[in-house]
């Protein structure tokens, strides 16, 4: 058994995501030349130069524990990148193209959310303040951006805003 | 190109989330199996049964749309799924395998919180208020059994709360 204390699934997790991290950094890009929305794309422009600035907090936080930053192989932004490069694949027009990738970037914003949350309780379980600090400032970022696409959503695809 | 219309996208997103609730259902018993915690084994056991009841929601969606209701395989439930698997089989002490089975459970509630939240929009978009009342009673569910989930964590790993 690899992973026998919560510290070193609390170092797991945090490889988990900083490998995941890279990878949307690798993504973003693609999803801006897939969508023909001038709002979409720049609200995924600005979330990519946040995503630096969250792998460079990730590293800081390798550091608060001794640890050389490195990424594990995340299976599942795999396949939501591969969910993405899917549907970009199959979408003609570029309305619908703008709806799918605003849809596939919300999914995610969620993982993040969510493993940044978990990671955020585990730092604290640790006694580990100054890790949670900065995994709880890149958790607000995650939530704003997805709230900023879901704004999007609601505006690109239904000019009457739906409830929500 | 396979999707062109919005109509199109969104049956193929009832596909998606249709595949990855069938894939859930079959996960949830061997995620009770490997955690410990009573009261983890208790709240995936509550979201089993209730996932039952948001595949027989989907179906009566795709029967609103005039389809047949049918999966199309999902690689982001697939990963999400692989990595639960993959820490399962390195966690060995029933406490940190308790923590690493919450978090991937949460990480799957975010996917479906953000599948069900872009569906709703589209089903409002689409106009078809009857679909978009019961995909967002599916949502509320999520929501809540994320909460859930999150208090546990809370409760589990450490005894004292942690804001989050």
């Amino acid at each position: 058994m690899a992973i026998q204390t919560m510290e070193e699934l609390f170092m797991h997790g945090l490889k988990d995501i900083y490998y995941a991290e890279k990878k949307i950094l690798n993504a973003l890009p693609k999803m801006v030349d897939a969508v023909d929305s001038q709002d979409l794309r720049e609200a995924l422009e600005t979330h990519r130069k946040e995503t630096e600035g969250q792998v460079r907090r990730l590293e800081q936080v390798f550091e608060n524990r001794n640890a050389r930053p490195e990424g594990e192989k995340c299976p599942a932004i795999e396949g939501l990148v591969e969910e993405d490069e899917e549907i970009v694949g199959e979408t003609g027009d570029g309305r619908v193209a703008s709806a799918a990738v605003l849809a596939d970037a919300q999914a995610v914003e969620h993982y993040e959310i969510a493993r940044y949350g978990t990671l955020c309780t585990w730092a604290k379980m640790l006694g580990d303040d100054d890790s949670f600090s900065l995994l709880a400032e890149t958790l607000e970022e995650e939530k704003n951006a997805d709230r900023i696409l879901n704004d999007l959503a609601k505006k690109e695809v239904n000019p009457e805003a739906v409830a929500r």
